[in-house]
């Protein structure tokens, strides 16, 4: 198995939480985003989309991606630790609740938009970090608002096993912490990553972490 | 069964089209979301993240958001006709294809983000609507680069049925014909988007065949 993943990618950082929690070792292959690596020949080769993560699960087997679609597929394969609850309503909420990062939030911070904001827009630096925090706050907000009010929160997201709602949570408050994006008015949100941290599985896949991740917190 | 939507959310369109082809006729409420009803105190008790679509299965049942996450619902649920293939690697590539659309390409041009680039960022027309060709463009380019070069693309997207894949597919096409944005240089995403319309639950569901829609495409 080869996991192509570059330290400060979220959406790698989710399919590693994943492959920890299932005790897969896959190959780690790098692409740093910051040096273009993942434009070069080598890599669109892999990708044709030059985003990260993608895994490839056998030798001369299909290149996955899109993190979502990969951890699905990890649970699939590997359904021990299940990342989704059985009964259909609780995997709904799971999955929406990972799509507020994933399809909602996350989306509008990655590389490519802040290329198109810096280079294409000419926003300066104070404009594109009120952009970023506005979307980070965004996802945060809607994610508290779910969590403090449904009966189903638990432990983690969805009652007391760690799901991808988790993994999506963890990943977008390390993004919020990236960009100095203030968690205090989200408790619900503190206390179940904290929980979540508190997780080898889920520690050890860390951005800050990683090969090539510079060696400060 | 209630389905919060508005005739133009493409994101609603994707669900329409898995309940045509499920069979499942909910009741229908609008959000107009260019009026701001997404905003009025009524919606936001449905839905606090103020985001169509939603759905609710039953009566006092909890509402279910996120597109991707009703319709792989919809799927659990009502699995005749499926949305997703059975094999593992199959259904990661039906969710990816997904993901290229829901994830990477839908979310930068919703009316949140035209609002935030008029009315933030100050952008005169022409500079939002390049910025909503180019994300358009991202999506198809990285769609019709997959289907171009893969085996498992056949008279659909993943093989002959249609998928979670064509879904998003159709949603983005048809968001890339409300934009202007012209599909000439993305062959095999036509021919399967107009594949796709000749089946009547995609057609019926499209978003100019809704109440509230104008009288013209």
């Amino acid at each position: 198995m080869q996991f192509f993943s570059w330290w400060r990618s979220l959406a790698s950082f989710r399919v590693r939480i994943a492959l920890n929690l299932k005790g897969l070792t896959p190959e780690v292959i790098n692409v740093d985003l910051l040096k273009g690596e993942q434009r070069a020949e080598r890599y669109r080769k892999v990708n044709p989309q030059m985003l990260i993560p993608a895994l490839i699960d056998e030798d001369g087997g299909p290149v996955l991606f899109q993190s979502m679609a990969i951890m699905e597929y990890l649970d699939d394969v590997h359904p021990h630790p299940n990342l989704l609850p059985s009964e259909p309503l609780a995997r709904a909420r799971v999955r929406a609740l990972s799509g507020i990062v994933a399809s909602d939030a996350h989306p509008l911070i990655v590389p490519r938009i802040r290329d198109y904001l810096e280079h294409e827009l000419k926003l300066d630096e104070a404009a594109r970090m009120k952009w970023i925090h506005h979307w980070l706050g965004e996802g945060m907000k809607a994610f508290e608002a779910n969590l403090a009010n449904s009966k189903e929160t638990g432990r983690y997201c969805q009652n007391d096993a760690i799901t991808m709602a988790d993994i999506c949570l963890v990943s977008h408050a390390v993004g919020c912490n990236f960009f100095k994006y203030d968690l205090t008015p989200y408790p619900t949100v503190r206390r179940i990553v904290e929980t979540c941290m508190q997780d080898e599985a889920v520690s050890k896949a860390h951005p800050l972490k990683q090969p090539g991740a510079p060696a400060a917190a």
